[in-house]
């Protein structure tokens, strides 16, 4: 099966697509959508909406995993990046209703077995779990494929995560 | 002309559309788009999608004017609301790139004069200018066809108010 993980924001947004079967984990593609900061932000949201609708046309995924957003401090970062999560919800709910969410705490768990563990070591982690040669880069693909990761790793208690 | 306006919203969008020919106002149509809290979030921005596309198809608004969102002290209800007005600014910038929004205080000066107007007064005001039997309800598709009638009485400094 193949599940595609993303990693929401606005101005970057990670994919990361990986097949699993049984116990083996490939990664098919990785990689982010960006809007530059000075378009209006119709536009952005657009452009996240159409990169979206591209990546379920091209990997056409059974199963989608999103990180679950924390609100930010800044409130106007936390409100922006709530519209593009909502854009690209819609776009994936369009095609499957396979929809689920992970908080970073539990991406962390199922990664590295350790939910306090750093971003350096959840990346290396997936780089071994997905018998990559490098580090993924940037940070926004390598958390989309952690994401995807945990949810192969969740999938006998997956309907515990489906976005409510 | 025609122009829709929109108070966003997750379990109630409100919409309005007026036609302005000169100095001239008229109420085409308003309500609501509802969601059900019940359902699953992916299905109810599906629904604010799918709904403000009929409005954009039905309607043909050469401008939308949004009612801009303050931040709400409950986060949870912020971050709501954020998604689905992305996903309604998708469905509009789709259309067209005639997106405009007033903030509350705006809506209020523009229909009543008065900046600290309140509800009821921007109502009755509503009423008054469409030359309506009642006031409209509910209150959230008065406050849409409020913000369409600030975007008629704005026009000359549109592009002040343009999303940016």
């Amino acid at each position: 099966m193949i599940i595609l993980g993303i990693d929401p924001g606005l101005a970057t947004l990670g994919y990361g697509v990986i097949e699993v079967e049984n116990d083996k984990r490939r990664v098919i593609q990785y990689g982010t959508l960006n809007t530059p900061a000075g378009q209006p932000m119709p536009y952005r949201l657009q452009a996240i909406s159409r990169g979206m609708n591209q990546l379920m046309d091209i990997y056409q995924p059974d199963d989608v995993a999103f990180e679950e957003l924390f609100f930010s401090k800044n409130i106007t970062t936390g409100m922006a990046v709530s519209m593009a999560r909502g854009v690209a919800l819609v776009a994936v709910v369009e095609r499957t209703p396979n929809l689920y969410e992970y908080t970073p705490m539990q991406i962390k768990q199922a990664v590295t077995g350790y939910g306090g563990a750093d971003k350096h070591q959840v990346q290396m982690m997936v780089k071994m779990l997905l018998n990559m040669k490098e580090i993924a880069k940037p940070d926004d693909a390598a958390d989309a494929l952690a994401v995807a990761l945990t949810h192969a790793n969740s999938m006998h208690a997956k309907h515990l995560f489906k976005i409510q």
